[in-house]
């Protein structure tokens, strides 16, 4: 029979792939500016003191980090991260409620793999992560996308969707959202963690971008107002040591995780040894801290470098303040479309993302979202000058 | 509302985790000696080595290990492959037709969210890798059992139900299967691809053990005798380099394998890059199999050792003359339980898996599976003489 025969599964009705990755394909050009990725700064990869760690790591430990580890995860690590969970997010939690994961994309397929059946609700921010969209799309879930401002999600239209349409779960970005930077505020935070407990809704906070804070007051989690167990808390250390290494975590309540450790098995049976050894030592050795410390001072001096160009550059009505993280959203003048004017863009050698694909329900044409921890201060400048001129040409 | 209201998945129905895995936490009392697993021996794990390769390539290339990968899989490992692949299993294929993936558990997983809708019936062999089966029952596919004997799955039954249950999949270990450490005879795997492209059945080829040969001839992979595309590939360097490193692959027509990486995005965006270089200098730098034949040789002793004690001891009927792997499967008289008689042994600081867990349908209680990889020759004589006192007794 020829292989054109095969059908393949329903879940994959609709979907296309990630059309972010498609963008970064792109970007192979010599010369191109990006301000599309998501990527930490080369310069911000420790990789000398990661070969030194993973050296001795291995010689110290080796036979126990080559051999299959608990799908549980590596218990060093999980010891380590209750201290840093308490000391960073504000919140209390057992060993037995900590799950290293590989990479929290993965804490967010496990959540809705324990979680979701077809045709069940997710409620998401409007605009949010597109990945993560899609691995709920996956799961063949309905989106309710609910608006967002400068204080993160209303949380009265929110508490509306919850009461009208009884949604299995919420994924929210609280802090320097992706794509809007904006961070969710303490009133609300509160009153999400209370909304889930109220409408037994499963809270996804994902919270990978908090250490990245180069101005203002750092906020508690969400889940440290949690007092039922309806928060489920996905961490990440891509943004602050190595996305390549692949280690997050995934916080919740014992039942809940069970199921996640459970799917786990079935899906990598465990996150590799020395990647979670890696992080681990990071966490130990209080290595992690003056690490961001030093990446923060210089992706600080790039978003303001980027905010100040984007208050003179022609076409932009509008953009988010950020106070961390790693990406600005943008406006045109309305009825301008960024999808159009990325080829453009690249012409001139410069890319960004296309706001459109952050919202679940399409729209919203004339935003952008930039990144600014990729590339060069010098860059920057380059980058935001040859979007002036796409800009402003009418 | 109280957490106890949250409702898992219906996936999750009749799932309650590997019965293997909950095992393995048993073996950690002090002086048991383990035939429960699949580990390699630790002294087959070259931690020495690792730690090398890993400080030198990240001092050399660490910026871009570090960094996000390609979910498409790291170019370099991707290019090793392609000659590996020919000359260890006899096929040829393209880079584009190559996924290296988070260890071949992810394989397995990636194939069943590309192809299986809930109600699809997956072929298994009787008895099987329960892992696997596990990642199939997630996908609330139907399994269906059919019996193997020497020459490994009988394939005139397999034509049977392929031609009467128009299955979407069938789940084959074709050398030293796991658990029974039979391998699929030459006829036989010229037939099964014959088979997969008459009735348009995907063949998922799961080949973890092969470069563990201690006797007899080596043969080709069933996906050589593939002409169509329906034989999809699942290797995996767990069994000859490191499991703590979670590197494995899938090969498959590049349509199958599309959705496979769009599956992956979602699941873990890409496996860690360091794992994968690691994996890549072994292939590239000729190190593997000088690697391989080292362990071999001690693997060899310890199956014969354990075979020849099998041979002896009291109360086994039967049981399977591997050339290979990891697995030895053994029969107590009919009417004796090995899941009872587990707990004996256990107390007599010996452990093995009841081979009941392996049939897709239960029963066979008079079965168990025994490993001979990770104990010493040693302790392979000591724990084979409490086996033998447990068993004699009546």
């Amino acid at each position: 029979m020829d292989i054109q025969n095969l059908q393949f599964a329903e879940r994959f009705n609709g979907i296309s792939g990630s059309a972010i990755r498609e963008i970064f394909k792109l970007l192979a050009v010599p010369g191109m500016i990006s301000f599309a990725g998501g990527n930490p700064a080369l310069a911000a990869l420790p990789n000398e003191q990661v070969a030194e760690l993973a050296k001795e790591l291995l010689l110290d430990n080796g036979k126990v980090l080559l051999q299959y580890g608990a799908t549980e995860g590596y218990a060093p690590l999980r010891e380590s991260l209750v201290p840093y969970l308490k000391d960073r997010f504000s919140f209390s939690c057992q060993e037995n409620e900590i799950l290293p994961v590989t990479g929290s994309t993965q804490a967010m397929d496990l959540l809705c793999k324990a979680l979701i059946n077809p045709g069940d609700k997710v409620v998401v921010e409007n605009p949010t992560f597109l990945g993560n969209m899609q691995c709920i799309k996956l799961y063949q879930a309905e989106l309710i996308p609910v608006d967002s401002d400068d204080d993160g999600v209303d949380v009265d239209a929110l508490e509306e969707v919850f009461k009208k349409e009884h949604p299995k779960m919420f994924y929210v970005i609280p802090t320097f959202q992706n794509p809007t930077g904006r961070t969710l505020s303490l009133p609300r935070r509160k009153k999400v963690a209370e909304l889930a407990a109220k409408y037994g809704v499963v809270v996804a906070e994902d919270d990978p971008y908090r250490d990245l804070r180069y101005a203002g007051q750092e906020l508690p989690s969400i889940k440290s107002f949690d007092t039922e167990g309806w928060v489920a808390f996905m961490g990440s250390f891509s943004k602050v040591i190595s996305p390549g290494l692949r280690v997050g975590y995934l916080a919740a309540n014992p039942a809940l995780l069970r199921k996640c450790t459970i799917g786990k098995q079935s899906s990598d049976v465990h996150t590799a040894n020395l990647n979670q050894a890696i992080v681990d030592a990071y966490l130990r050795r209080g290595l992690l801290m003056p690490h961001v410390e030093s990446i923060c001072k210089a992706y600080g001096e790039k978003m303001n470098t980027m905010l100040g160009l984007l208050a003179k550059c022609g076409g932009v009505a509008r953009y988010t303040k950020p106070e961390g993280g790693l990406f600005i959203f943008a406006e045109l003048e309305e009825g301008r479309n960024a999808l159009d004017l990325l080829k453009k863009a690249v012409e001139k050698k410069v890319a960004y993302v296309p706001g459109t694909h952050f919202y679940a329900g399409g729209g919203h044409e004339n935003t952008f979202r930039l990144n600014f921890s990729m590339p060069t201060v010098e860059q920057i400048r380059q980058g935001m000058a040859s979007l002036h001129e796409v800009f402003s040409e009418k």
